[in-house]
This record gives C-alpha cells, sequence and structure tokens, in this order.
C-alpha cells in the first residue's frame, strides 16, 4: 500500500515545480517501468502490482518495491490505463551534449505528447541526442515520458539555450521550412543538426541564422503542415535511408 | 448566445449515441470551421463570436450565424482553446469508396488523435479515401475532427467490413508488418491499399491473406514499435517519393 504522505508525493510530481523542489519524477506504466530497469537507471521506490513483481523479479532485484493493488495505483497515477506500476526516480544531474551524431533541436514545442513522440521516433531511428529550448515541454513531465513508449530511458535530453550552441556548432545545421530544398532530393550527412520549430510559429527568426539547409517535406494535397512529431519522424526516415 | 436547448445538444454530440440519434456532429474551432465553410459542406448552424463574423463574412454568406462571446463556446466546447467558432454540422450518408488512387484502410485504430493524425498526413500526401474497420474510433468524434486541422474536409472516411472489401480488390495491397521488405527499397505503386493495423495487435489475422507486399519502416535504434500515425505517413512519404 502506499502511505498517505507516498500518495501525496506521487501526486505532486505530475508538477513541474513539485518535481524540481523534490529532485524527482515520475515512470509510469508496465513498459516505462521495465525499460527504466533495463537501462539500469537509479531508482528511488518502485510502487507495483503482485502480478509485476511476480512477473519481473529478475529486473527488480536491486530495487526496493512496495507491492499494491492496480487500484490504489491508479488513484495516484497520471495514466488513465496500464498502472501496473510506478517509479519514483531521482532527476539526474544534466548530461553533457553528444554533438558526434545526429542531433535533433527542438524551439519551442510546448506540447507534452509531442514531445515524447519525437524522443521515440528519434530512438527508432537510433538518436542518441535532443536539445531543446527553455520553452519546450518538460521532458520529465508524465506525459512526456508515457509517450515516449520506454524510449526516454535511451536518448539523452538536455534544455539549453539554442541559440547559444548553433552560434558555436561546426556542421550542418538542417532546419524544416515550408519552402527549403525537398527531402527527396536533399543529400544528408548522418551527423548534424536537424532544428524543428513549433507548430505555431515555426523556427523563430533569431535561430535562421544558423541553418544552413533548409529542408521542406513536399506536400501532394491540401493539407497547409503537418504536426511536429510527425514531420519529425519523416525528415529522420529520409535521413537514413541514405545510410 | 446560445439558448439552454442549444447547449445542451452542442454537449450531446460529444457523444456518439447523441450524433447517431441527431444525425448531427460538431466541427470546432476557427480552422475546422473554415475549412468546413471553404468545402462547401452544408451547415446547419454556426455559433461564432463577433470577431470571426468580422472576419470571415465572405466565407459566412450562405451560413446561418449566431454571435456569442468566446466565454459561452468556451462552456460548451470540447476544445481546451481556439474557441472562435462551432458548427453543427449534418452527418452526410456514407459514400461509396473511391479505389482509383492510394487507400488507406484501418484495422481496429481506436485512438481518436490517431485517426485524426492519419487523416491530416493522408491528405498531405494527396490521398483522398480511407476506410475503417467498425471498431475503429468514429472519424466524427470532435477530438478526430480536431486532430486533423480541417484536413476532414478533403477526406472521404468510409467504415466498412475491411475483411470483404479486400477479397474484392483487385491490386497492390501493402501492410505493415515488423518484418516485411524495406520502404527503403520496396517499389510502390500510386495506387493501392495501405492496411495499417492498430500499436496494440497490429494487422489482425484474418486481413494478413489479402496483403500481397508486406512491409517496414527499417529500425535503427531502440525503440520496438512507432505509433500507427507516424508509421502512416512515413510509409506514405516513401511511396509518394516516387512519384
Amino acid at each position: 500500500m502506499l502511505s498517505k504522505n507516498q500518495q501525496k508525493l506521487v501526486r505532486a510530481l505530475a508538477q513541474k515545480k513539485y518535481r524540481k523542489q523534490h529532485g524527482l519524477y515520475l515512470v509510469q506504466g508496465e513498459k516505462n517501468v521495465l525499460e527504466l530497469l533495463v537501462a539500469q537507471i537509479e531508482v528511488q521506490q518502485i510502487f507495483a502490482t503482485p502480478q509485476f513483481v511476480n512477473t519481473h523479479q529478475n529486473e527488480l532485484k536491486h530495487s526496493k518495491v512496495i507491492e499494491c493493488d492496480e487500484q490504489s495505483l491508479s488513484k495516484v497515477s497520471t495514466l488513465v490505463s496500464n498502472n501496473a506500476a510506478i517509479a519514483i526516480v531521482p532527476i539526474p544531474e544534466q548530461q553533457s551534449i553528444d554533438k558526434s551524431g545526429l542531433v535533433i533541436a527542438l524551439d519551442g514545442v510546448s506540447d507534452p505528447g509531442n514531445l515524447g513522440t519525437i524522443i521515440r521516433v528519434a530512438d527508432w531511428y537510433g538518436l542518441k541526442q535532443i536539445i531543446v529550448s527553455e520553452d519546450c515541454a518538460d521532458h520529465l513531465n508524465p506525459k512526456v515520458i508515457s509517450a515516449t513508449m520506454g524510449s526516454f530511458a535511451r536518448i539523452n535530453v538536455v534544455r539549453t539555450d539554442l541559440s547559444h550552441f548553433l552560434s558555436h556548432y561546426k556542421g550542418a545545421v538542417y532546419g524544416a521550412y515550408l519552402d527549403g530544398q525537398s527531402v527527396h532530393k536533399a543529400e544528408f550527412n548522418q551527423s548534424g543538426v536537424l532544428v524543428m520549430g513549433s507548430e505555431s510559429h515555426g523556427i523563430r527568426p533569431h535561430l535562421s541564422q544558423y541553418i544552413n539547409q533548409p529542408i521542406t517535406i513536399p506536400a501532394f494535397g491540401g493539407a497547409e503542415s503537418l504536426n511536429v512529431a510527425m514531420a519529425t519522424g519523416i525528415i529522420l526516415d529520409n535521413i537514413r535511408r541514405s545510410v
């Protein structure tokens, strides 16, 4: 069972200010908690159903686990389904940016679902590093982690001043615009930075000066734009097909 | 202002059983209502802010419009933002399936956000026809329409027995599997059917017999799967790049 204080803590961690205050974040749901364990990320506490504990004894052998029924987990969870496990995890210190491969830079992507989906598709295409502007969604938001389907454990997300980063970056800087070179024709490096803007504002002007390869996903129909996560996935597919 | 009865009707239409009962559905938000008008789809009634009415006088000249403040629209809307207009629209009779181009067939895609995103990306790539199994999300669900960002007005969605349809279809039937031919290497026709399964169950066995071209999006990293809407967009991009 979760004590009153534990319930209060789990609920509080849905909010950024309490994550910051406690230095902790939540990982919820069977798939995400398992990926956390597989990646051997330090966990402070796990609450899980007896069934989860039974099935995953091996992965759990170094963890502090409290067994709870699914109903009490659902009561404190922000998920609507799949409440087999909840982990409380210390927020790690921000790591340095790995510039060796392809890096995604997100400018003002504030929707948690989009950020989570971008982390998932970046992981599919083998990226390791995403950098986000200060006004992007918090990558430790439970909705982001849930949308990553476990990929949060393999992608390093660093919040930074994109303008400062790009001004020191030497290499290809791709930026998604509506009037760049077609991604069906562009030649891509397997290292570089791919800058994606928000759906409402695109890439903001202060970053445009750093983009040396503007690119576009060709349109064939009536839609005016694509969702930013969708556009990111399609561009990554075009980059990787030349591997 | 909306009368009590109008408020009740708008709220009811968020639910499928009342949409069916009244033969009506909702289109909400500036972008979606505008696309409805541009496509000259028959509208029963529009509620809109004075600002919306002023800005779009031309598009609105054949419509029955009641002016309301944004606050009263927000009170009945299912959207969290962008409540400049709400339209009540008669559900059209189900149209016949246009088999002339590329058709997407969705098997058990129950998440409204995914269905809406698929309609939007299908429109981007110039498709006209989507068919959905009986257990897919209702394409007239307000969450679906909202996620289409106006593309609902250009894509014909028909609910049908996919097995029956495919058993009579002559042509290429592509199906997304984890072990098909790489979409980076496959040769595509610009007509055919692309079958996409749900994230939890994939393409169900009773449809597999009709798929003559199993395809796969190559993975380069650790993620086990892609969101179904994302996968649909990436496959469409691969099909259209050979145009």
